[in-house]
C-alpha cells in the first residue's frame, strides 16, 4: 500500500457536515503526510440517482434533531457556524466556479472553496447567485485581475456545466451516496462525525 | 439544571449501533456521577410513525457502506462484533423479557440486556426465538429457579405486551427516530458515534 496517497474528499456545498468536514481535513491529512483532492459534487444528483433524499427540511423530530446537531457538532468540532436563513441552496454555480478555478490554479481553487463555505455557513450569504460566487472568487485577490469576467463567462457554458456533470458521475462510480464522503486507500468514510475514525486510519494504516 | 439527573438511552435490540453504544454508555455516565436508564425499543414500531426506514437492507452503495461502517466503529470503539448471518431480527420476545425482569430486578435486566446483544451480534444466536430469550434470561443465574418458566408464560401476555407499547408510545413522545438514541438533561444524541459528544456534554453541561 501507497500510504502517500491522496484522500478523496466529496462535497455539497450546501451541506452543513460538508463544511466542517472541510476546516479539518487538509490539517489531520497533512499530519499523515497526505494530500485531499476536493470535490465539489451536487448531492440533488446523487440523491436522484441513490433514489435517496436529505437527511433534513421537514418538520420531524429527525430534522430537528439534526439542525440542532449542526451546532452541536460545530461546537464539538470547534467550526464556527451560524445556521443559514436559506437552507439548503442549490450549489451549481459555486461548484462550476471550483473546476474552472482548479483547472487552473489549485491552491486558489482551495481558498475559494473555504470563501464559499464560510460565506454560506457564517456569513448567512447567498452562494446560490452567481454574483455572489463571483465576488467570493475575485476577493481572492487572484493575480489574474480578469478573473471575475471571465468565469462569469464561463460559469454558463457547456463546457464547465460537463465537467461538473462528470465529477457527479464519478463520484456516483466510487460509491458517494451523500455528504461529506471521504474516501482513503478505497475505504469509504461518510460524514463529519467518521474524522477520529479517518485519523486511526491515517494513523494505523487500517483498523 | 440538576447533574446527576439520569441519562435516557433508547435502542433496538436488532440496532449494531445500539449494541455498541450498550457496551460503553454506563461506563461513560458513571464517569460523570450518572445513572442510564434503558428502554428497548421496537424501530419497527418508530419506523411506522415517524415514516421512515432502517439505514440498511438493500444492495446500495450506502448499504454496503454501512455494513462496513459496523465492523469500522465496532473496531474503533474496542467492542467486539461479529456480523449476525440472520439481520436485522423481530426483537419483540427480548424486549418484552427485558420489562418483565426490569420490572421485578433492574440490575438482572441490565445484565439480560447485555446478554441479548452479545448473543445476537458476537455468537451470532437468533434473538427473534423465544427459546433463545429464555435460555439467556435463565443462564443469568437468577435467584429464583423459576423464572424460565415464569417467563415462558410472561412474554405472551397482553400486559407484557402493553407495557413495551407503552415503551415505544413513550419513546415517540420523547422524539425518538431512530436507534440508538440518548437523552441527558432534555438534549438528544443520536448514534454511537456521539458518544464523544456526550462525555463532552456530561464533563461540561453543555456546549
Amino acid at each position: 500500500m501507497n500510504d502517500k496517497a491522496p484522500i478523496d474528499f466529496w462535497f455539497d456545498f450546501s451541506s452543513p457536515y460538508g463544511y466542517l468536514l472541510s476546516e479539518c481535513i487538509d490539517t489531520v491529512a497533512a499530519r499523515h503526510g497526505r494530500q485531499v483532492r476536493w470535490h465539489p459534487i451536487l448531492l440533488g444528483v446523487i440523491f436522484q440517482s441513490t433514489g435517496s433524499h436529505p437527511p433534513a427540511g421537514d418538520d420531524s423530530a429527525k430534522a430537528r434533531y439534526i439542525t440542532r446537531d449542526f451546532h452541536h457538532s460545530a461546537r464539538f468540532m470547534g467550526v464556527p457556524y451560524r445556521p443559514p436563513s436559506r437552507f439548503p441552496l442549490p450549489t451549481q454555480a459555486a461548484a462550476r466556479a471550483y473546476y474552472w478555478l482548479h483547472d487552473r490554479d489549485g491552491a486558489l481553487a482551495r481558498q475559494f472553496a473555504h470563501a464559499v463555505y464560510r460565506a454560506f455557513f457564517v456569513a448567512d450569504r447567498d452562494i446560490s447567485a452567481p454574483n455572489t460566487v463571483l465576488d467570493l472568487a475575485a476577493a481572492l485577490g487572484a493575480e489574474d485581475g480578469q478573473i471575475r469576467e471571465q468565469l462569469a463567462a464561463a460559469i454558463q457554458s457547456p463546457e464547465l456545466k460537463a465537467r461538473l456533470k462528470e465529477a457527479c458521475d464519478a463520484a456516483l462510480a466510487a460509491g458517494v451516496f451523500g455528504s461529506p464522503h471521504v474516501r482513503i486507500d478505497g475505504e469509504a468514510f461518510f460524514g463529519a462525525d467518521r474524522l477520529p475514525q479517518i485519523e486511526r486510519w491515517l494513523e494505523t494504516g487500517g483498523f
